[in-house]
C-alpha cells in the first residue's frame, strides 16, 4: 500500500521514526502548497493518506481507505457525499489528543486573571513596581462556580483539575437545551466554552448571555470563535461588566490588525495555541503510527469520525 | 483590657465587625507612620496587639500578653530577649493562612511559562499574532520532576495540585543535609523554593547550583529573596540555561530601577502579591476574632510561634 503525507512540519528523524515503525509501505511526502493544484498523481495512487488534505480531492480517488487528521475539527470535510463515501472510507480526527494541553492553557489563562499576571508582564515591561495595590483585587479559585460548556474530553480534563480547587461545576452539552443554561449563567464565576462550530453553537455567547454574566466573571473560549459574539464581548469587557476573558479562537485568524480585541482590557488571547506542546509533532507521528497497526489487524481505529452524528 | 490595633488598611466596616465581635474591650487603632515615634501611651496601656509593631517597643509594655501578626514571617522579633519576655508574651504569626493564595500564584507563574502567557500577552500589546510557531515550544506540568523547598502549608498545598497532573515530587526541609538536595537539582524540572530567610538558608541557591539546573528547568522563589544569588540567577536566564522563573520575593522591594530583573527573558515577577487576595483584610480580621476567643478560653491560639525554634 501505499500512505500519502502532508509534511509541513516533519522533519527527517519524524519521517524515519514513520518508515521504521511502518517498513512495508511506500511513503509519499508533500506540502500543504500543491493543495492549490489538481490532486496530486501520487494521492490518486495513495491508500492511506495521513494530514488534512482538500476534500473535494477525496471522491477523485477510488483506492482510499483511510484519512487520519492531524486536527480534531473536521467541519471541512462535512460537505462530502458521505452516504456514498462512508462504505468505502473512514475517516479519523484527534479527539482527546489535545485535551490536556487545552485543559492547561485554560487553566493557566484564568488563573492569570486571578493572580493578575498579565497585568504584572506589563509592569515587569514598563519597569513599573506596583507591589501590595495589586493584592486587594487578586482572587483564587477556591469555590469559584464554573459551568463547562460542551462535554468532551477536554471539559473532562479541566473538571477534574477544578474540582481539586471545590469549584462548583455544570457541565452542559452543546446539544441540550438551553433555557438550564440561561440559567446558571448569572450565578457562574467561570464560563468555559470548548463546543465546535455546528449551526446550533453558532452565537450562542450573544450579547444577551453576554449581558447576564455575573460583574467580575470569567469567559473562556477555546472551542470555534463563531459561538460567541466578538463585538459584545469586547463591549463587556471595555465596560467592565465582566471581570475577563481568556479566548484561544476568533473568527479571523490571524486577528486583523484593527479587531478590538487586541486594546481590550482584561483579555487574554492565547492565539489558537492552546492544544500546542513541545512534543507534538512527534505525539501526532505515535498517534498515526499506532493507528495504522489498528487498521492493519482490521480493528477500530482511534478517533474513528461518526459523519452521520457529525462528531 | 485594651486592644491595640494598627489600622492602615482597615475600612470602618472592618472596625465595626471587630467592636461587634470582641465587644467588652477598649480599641486603639493607629497608622504604622506613628512607628517612628517613641511607644505610644495607648500601646503602653494595651493588652493585645493586631499587627505588626515595632519590635523594640515591646520590652515597655509589661502589661502586653499577646501580639497577633499580619505576617507569616516574624524574622524583626527574633533579636529580643525571649528567655524573658516568654514567661508573659505569647506572639501567633499567620501561618499557613496564605498557603492556597500563594500555591495558586505559583501554579499560575509556572502554567504561564509553560503555556507562553508571558510572551502573549507582550504580543497583544503590541498587536501581533504569532500563533503556530509558539505551540512547538510549549510544556505541560504532566509527569514534571518537582523540588519543593520547604516543607510548610503552601508546599503541601502545591504538592496536592501537582500530584493531578502526575509530578513526581521531593519535598526537601530547609534543615536537611544539602548533598541530597545537590543530588535532586540536576535531574528536576521545576524548583520551588518557598523557605524563610534563616543563617541556614541565606544564598543556599548559589552559582553553582543554579548552574547545576537542567536547561529549560524553571525555578520559583516565593519564599525570601536572600535564598538566591540574584545576579546569577539573572545571569542563568540571560544566558538560557534555565528555561525561566517565577519570583514573588526580591531582596529590594520595591526592586530598583536599574535592577537587571526589569529586563530578564522568561522571568515572571509577581511584586510579592503571591499571598493577596480581595478578601484578605477580612479573612485576618476573622483569624484574629478567632484567636481572641480561643485567648479568652484559655486555650492554644493559632499560629503560636516558639521562639526557641525559630518558626
Amino acid at each position: 500500500m501505499s500512505i500519502f503525507v502532508i509534511d509541513d512540519l516533519l522533519s527527517d528523524e519524524n519521517k524515519s521514526l514513520l518508515e521504521g515503525s511502518i517498513p512495508n509501505e511506500i511513503f509519499h511526502y508533500y506540502p500543504t502548497k500543491i493543495f492549490n493544484y489538481p490532486p496530486h498523481p501520487d494521492f490518486l495512487s495513495s491508500d492511506i493518506c495521513f494530514g488534512n488534505i482538500p476534500p473535494q480531492w477525496i471522491p477523485a480517488n477510488n483506492n482510499l481507505k483511510w484519512i487520519q487528521l492531524i486536527s480534531v475539527g473536521f467541519g471541512e470535510y462535512l460537505g462530502l457525499d458521505w452516504m456514498q463515501l462512508s462504505g468505502r472510507l473512514i475517516i479519523t480526527n484527534l479527539s482527546g489528543f489535545f485535551a490536556r494541553a487545552v485543559s492547561q492553557s485554560i487553566l493557566a489563562g484564568i488563573l492569570s486573571l486571578y493572580r493578575k499576571i498579565d497585568e504584572l508582564v506589563i509592569l515587569k515591561k514598563s519597569r513599573i513596581w506596583k507591589g501590595d495595590p495589586l493584592r486587594e483585587s487578586m482572587k483564587t479559585l477556591d469555590n469559584k462556580i464554573v459551568i463547562l460548556f460542551g462535554n468532551g474530553s477536554i471539559n473532562r480534563s479541566l473538571s477534574e483539575i477544578l474540582s481539586l480547587f471545590n469549584c462548583k461545576i455544570k457541565v452542559f452539552d452543546s446539544k441540550g437545551k438551553l433555557n438550564n443554561l440561561d440559567k446558571a449563567i448569572p450565578k457562574a464565576d467561570i464560563i468555559v466554552s470548548v463546543v465546535p462550530d455546528t449551526p446550533g453553537t453558532n452565537n450562542i455567547f450573544n450579547k444577551t448571555r453576554l449581558k447576564s454574566m455575573k460583574k467580575g466573571a470569567v469567559f473562556v473560549n477555546f472551542g470555534r470563535g463563531s459561538v460567541v459574539d466578538e463585538e459584545a464581548l469586547a463591549d463587556s469587557l471595555y465596560d467592565d461588566q465582566i471581570g475577563g476573558a481568556v479566548i484561544d479562537v476568533t473568527n479571523q485568524e490571524p486577528l486583523s490588525n484593527n479587531h478590538r480585541f487586541w486594546n481590550c482590557p482584561n483579555l487574554i488571547l492565547t492565539q489558537h495555541t492552546g492544544g500546542g506542546t513541545i512534543d507534538e509533532i512527534e505525539r501526532k507521528n505515535k498517534h498515526f503510527i499506532e493507528n495504522y497497526s489498528l487498521f492493519k489487524e482490521g480493528k477500530k481505529l482511534n478517533g474513528l469520525v461518526d459523519f452521520k452524528k457529525g462528531y
